[in-house]
């Protein structure tokens, strides 16, 4: 194992691995320290929608050639009122596409070439620590195989999620948090079952918020929103299907196959952003700056875009000796991350049922979709922000 | 004084008076019956932006003279996010303007067209009932000069505002109020001086909304958000053209004109909606049905919409002996009036500072202005929204 890098950093999943490659691809020494196990990282449900934005990425790293064999490319999706399905045709609108291709499997296109790119990703270290990045020599230690280790590194790239110690590694002074914590989670279940729709469905339901999604053509993606208070174990598939069948309306519970779950879990919603996202020599990238609520899947095209801007900085830092990129990076990436999570936020509120969504409310939900689905331009909006707005 | 005409109408606001000249238009016996003067009529300031929608039923009836001559055609607005203006192109957006002529102006144009055009409105009268509105002969009973007056009717249009009789005369389990109350009110101030801008100016300040508008090129009109427990005392002219010159931002402050307010009041921010819009043969019109906030003047305009609707109606019914049209005409016009409550609800919501504005509430209409200021998507749902969607 390397004792000294030029980039240090925290966390293997998706935003670390993306960062790794991207630095590796100009040459510049990169070492990726992970607390938790391969088989860890992989087994973790999440994302499943990509925006162009971030299978550019991976086309220009070369490492793209089995999502486009295995992935689904999509031309639209679809938010349900209850009464009619309002197709967003976002292949006519935008000219893009995305890509449906679930976030386990592209962790696992990164992870298997890692080797073969000088890639080195240290896998369950615990206790992991960072020290000095106020200063020009910060480093990070941890355990593995029952002796501390210290990295030095020239920078420290914090991709280690909400509770990661990165973020938390940043003085409480240095820093503000914004956030918004819904009052409802999302149950999940997958189920090797073909879809209902062959494009995503976005539903409003009277009784609440429900997803048809996938993640191949065999296998299905379902989501509902839940009380907090709710358990999985209130929820055996039967009653979750006939919910499903319910929320998303008879068109497609009438081809909605139903299967056992080969996983069911319940999510909570959040919106977060840290301000701001470099202190000193640590940058931070993806969940460990923002969280998103799921709705409108940002959270993983956010790293992406994150680690673009971030990969660009530290290229520009090693290569021609320029530390402006880095001074930048901060404001540049937030002021993406701000409106993806304006994105996710006013999606999440029109789909959803709220505790004070009065009479009044649910008039202005029933409406905005109605406007949506008479205006051009209200579709133009959902789409050019679910494909991604541009770098 | 006629006793029995085809349309009895209740209100000569803007609402009843354009509603009796359509009708007046196709030979159509109408009566309108107004509990006020006309100079308190007239002493209403109110709404002063026309959409393109309303401009047309103008030239339609050959009254839009003065209006051409005097009202000012604007080709965009501006949000302000205390940084910078964004200046919605509506012009260039949609390929109409709007229409900058005071409520008062229209309303006296209406009035003063009423003689000519064999348009009898009876003012002053008190005590207005509505009787026997789901028989085929409804009628309308007050008291004028000392006497009481009853005049039947084919059919009643109440076009009487919020707090007329007309919509109280509905059964109460015979409709649905949907309400939203806002937490503040505009404190508005005219004066005869020069605008600050050529076109007006929504500005969301840390410390609250502020509009700059105008009724003329030489009459101004100016708003602040004020707590709903401010009184008008409160608010010397000097403390409220100070504020102004903070809300509105510098340059708008340098070029804003002072002068002593010709009218100064507050008043509440309301979005209200009553369904159905029509109880056998009682039709609602305008404020009578819904209310808006003010932010995206869309009150007068609703209520021209809702009585061109109401009007072919009604013509269809005398001239074809349909009534199909009538029976249409409350969700007719309810489809577009939740679309405007919906857009003024929404801008209302983005552009106001409100008690439980928290940080990360503040960040989302920063980020959503920044999203509409780079987005021509964004900037055309605003456009269209404010021209009025098409009838």
């Amino acid at each position: 194992m390397k004792t000294k890098v030029q980039v240090a950093i925290i966390g293997a999943g998706p935003a670390g691995l993306l960062l790794g490659h991207l630095l590796r691809a100009e040459g510049i020494e990169a070492l990726v320290i992970e607390r938790a196990s391969p088989d860890y990282v992989l087994g973790r449900i999440r994302a499943g929608v990509l925006e162009r934005t971030t299978t550019d990425l991976l086309d220009r790293l070369g490492l793209s050639d089995r999502m486009n064999a295995e992935g689904l490319p999509h031309d639209g999706f679809n938010l349900a009122d209850g009464e009619r399905l309002i197709r967003i045709d976002i292949a006519a609108l935008t000219g893009k596409q995305v890509m449906v291709y679930g976030q386990t499997e592209l962790t696992r296109d990164l992870m298997d070439a890692a080797p073969g790119r000088g890639l080195e990703i240290v896998y369950e270290a615990a206790d992991v620590a960072l020290h000095d990045i106020e200063s020009d020599r910060p480093s990070v230690t941890f355990q593995k195989d029952g002796s501390v280790h210290r990295i030095e590194a020239d920078f420290i790239c914090g991709c280690d999620g909400f509770h990661g110690p990165s973020r938390q590694a940043i003085p409480a002074s240095a820093g503000q948090a914004f956030e918004k914590v819904y009052p409802f989670g999302w149950l999940g279940i997958l189920a090797d079952v073909p879809p209902c729709n062959h494009e995503l469905i976005y539903a409003n339901h009277e009784n609440g918020f429900a997803l048809a999604s996938m993640r191949s053509k065999t296998r299905s993606r379902y989501y509902i929103q839940v009380p907090l208070t709710d358990q999985v174990e209130d929820w055996p598939d039967d009653r979750l299907w006939d919910e499903l069948a319910v929320r998303l309306g008879p068109d497609a519970a009438a081809s909605m196959t139903r299967g056992p779950a080969i996983e069911k879990s319940i999510a909570p919603l959040r919106s977060f952003v840290f301000e701001p996202m470099r202190h000193g020599r640590l940058m931070l990238a993806g969940d460990a700056a923002h969280i998103v609520p799921p709705t409108g899947a940002k959270g993983l095209n956010l790293a992406a875009s994150d680690v673009a801007y971030l990969s660009e900085a530290l290229i520009r830092y090693f290569q021609q000796s320029d530390s402006d990129g880095i001074a930048a990076y901060g404001p540049r990436a937030l002021a993406r991350v701000w409106k993806a999570e304006r994105f996710s936020w006013q999606l999440t509120t029109l789909m959803h049922r709220f505790p004070d969504t009065d009479p009044f409310a649910r008039r202005m939900q029933m409406a905005e979709l109605d406007y949506i689905a008479s205006s051009t331009a209200a579709q133009t909006t959902i789409a050019e922000n679910y494909v991604g707005l541009p770098l």
